[in-house]
């Protein structure tokens, strides 16, 4: 399902009249040039402290717990009324739908624990470290979603024969590289019409939460999380293909500022580790007792299930224990124990998937710093067991 | 209620035998050396992905949202499993008690709307910035907290006359300036048996998320959020006042090092404002159109009501309208009304209260980084209205 890029032909400083630009005064670009430092810059550390990571040791449960789920937002979460709020469903249709939350609510219901991850998780680890939303490896977390089948609305509108996209736009906007937007991205109509491409209203029981996207939003399951559209308030269908901001500027695979790219798509596999033993305040640092303990984690993909998960003990590999997978496309946990010596460790782990990926030892290097999938490297103090046997008093 | 610093007689190195120290083998120090840069060190950036920030837009909320709320985890989330989990309440008694979740919240229910907020909120504004967990200005939330008054089982357990505290400590363990613990705070014995200072099982109407102490925290209102113990499983009464880490090292008012210094303990008084306008994705900057808009926010204090909140534009000050207090530790909403020129503008919130406090100016430089109440700034750029008189199209 791989599209052929096509980059925005929107020169710069073409914003609309009449609105301010006050970011950078150049070509649009989803983030400004990079810092010559492995430092963090004030921007991004603003950046860091508005889209919350899942702390690692939240692989532990299943679900992530309501208000761990990682978050992405691109502006300021929208106050939306639900009394005043509708969904309308236009474009190249026979009819068009407008909806309240009442009616999509009244409709067939489907629930899918699904794993979501930013396109753009593990950036900040990438050398040099491109500037944007300088996550490290905290942008994954999976839930429990209801909503009613996307395909339900499209089979009831009736898509014309010429519709080849489907533009998702919330009600969220503001300005990103220079362009003054509602956050909007697309889908091709054959991915859009999936059976599991849901518009949720509800994650873990309950209704949304303003963060994620209350009343509605849209969920594409194995798909990087820039697809499932927040705060949905209009699906077009379209006849040519979408160029928005976020579809031809922003999320993409390119080697440099030039470069138009590729569109990034599904979840590269990748497997991560709850950090073991315990940690230091300042520096994250891990200490653990020697002895016999059980390294644990998650592995998901979006290109297919996972097959397998290694572990790496000072480079050698292990063959983890994989559970069974409890729902397509949620995560699954994988055990290894594991005999911990005196000294400092290397640990890694890495996932494979039926599509016969496996995740790189380095990362390849891009520009946006997009799915990056290398293996999670975690550094522990192993200290000496106490001497009454216990491993952590 | 101040009380006069006791300083930790630790020397360096003193660990436990047989415990590593992953942090630096200096004295043990909350935090450490301050970096040369206005840049955030790396080891920052992984406490700021954790603890999450309260994005300014929610201020509009009056009770924070269910994973919105600021949040400060000093190591990781504890899987406390509430079949196995109990209180213990012992030391300086007549009868120690050892409660269960069932047995805690069969006793007196009491709900309190308590507004919380970390005693380093603002630090990394401060120049030069101390090195900790690096907040912006979102280390602040309102929420509805359920519990059962600390008050009753302190009456029921019975207080030996030699109790000068209660030592509250979580589930929660790691390593912080060289020196293992579990969290552990003090109250004066006055403090604690307040009718307002809870043991509190549920928030926002829900039972404790993990991340906020599931099963149960201590809820002490008017003071910052650290004394608000999570994941607790004891409490102490002693005779003598307790000095660990995060009492004697940690949350002091300090000049350099060497001072010993001053506990931190309520919350001053301070407003904050939802920047107007939209933001812009990679610097957050915000644009606003001209003409009539209204600025609005939050106050609040720990020393007593706010009365007053004033509006800073362009260096002229006005009073804001508060609205009445929703309850009694609850921040209260002020509105300002403003007709904003084009151009370039500075905005400031200033509040004062019944104690006589009012923000100040510019904030009091402290080594830790506790207790700024500086008045929040914000720059906008008013642009012109659109032709068809719409603001935000």
């Amino acid at each position: 399902m791989k599209k052929t890029a096509v980059r925005s032909g929107r020169p710069a400083g073409q914003a609309r009249q009449g609105q301010a630009r006050p970011a950078q005064e150049k070509a649009p670009s989803p983030h400004p040039a990079e810092p010559s430092s492995g430092l963090i810059t004030e921007d991004e550390l603003l950046l860091a402290s508005r889209n919350h990571a899942m702390p690692l040791e939240m692989l532990r449960w299943y679900a992530t717990p309501a208000g761990m789920h990682y978050l992405v937002i691109h502006w300021d979460v929208p106050a939306v009324d639900p009394e005043t709020w509708s969904l309308r469903l236009h474009g190249a249709v026979h009819r068009e739908l407008q909806l309240r939350l009442g009616d999509l609510r009244a409709r067939e219901a489907r629930t899918l624990d699904v794993t979501m991850e930013c396109a753009g998780n593990g950036r900040s680890l990438l050398k040099p470290r491109p500037v944007s939303q300088p996550w490290v490896l905290g942008g994954v977390s999976n839930a429990v979603w209801t909503g009613t089948p996307l395909s339900g609305l499209l089979a009831e509108a009736g898509l014309e024969p010429g519709a080849v996209e489907l533009v998702f736009t919330g009600e969220d906007r503001g300005f990103q590289g220079g362009v003054e937007q509602a956050y909007a991205r697309s889908l091709p109509v054959e991915v859009a019409a999936s059976d599991d491409v849901l518009l949720a209203y509800e994650m873990n029981g309950q209704p949304l939460m303003p963060q994620h996207g209350f009343p509605l939003r849209l969920l594409v399951p194995g798909w990087y999380g820039m697809t499932s559209v927040k705060w949905l308030r209009s699906i077009e269908a379209v006849t040519t293909p979408f160029e928005g901001f976020q579809q031809s500027v922003a999320y993409r695979f390119q080697q440099d500022a030039e470069d138009s790219g590729t569109r990034v798509s599904r979840i590269r596999v990748r497997a991560l580790m709850v950090p073991p033993g315990e940690a230091d305040f300042a520096t994250r640092r891990r200490v653990l007792a020697a002895g016999p303990t059980v390294l644990e984690g998650r592995a998901w993909s979006g290109h297919g299930a996972v097959t397998a998960v290694s572990v790496g003990i000072d480079g050698a590999w292990f063959r983890a224990h994989l559970e069974p997978a409890v729902d397509r496309y949620a995560w699954r946990r994988w055990t290894f124990p594991w005999v911990a010596s005196e000294g400092t460790h290397e640990l890694m782990c890495r996932a494979e998937d039926t599509a016969g990926n496996i995740q790189p030892l380095e990362q390849e290097w891009n520009y946006q710093g997009m799915g990056n999938n290398a293996v999670q490297r975690i550094e522990v103090t192993v200290r000496p067991s106490l001497a009454d046997g216990t491993a952590f008093p």
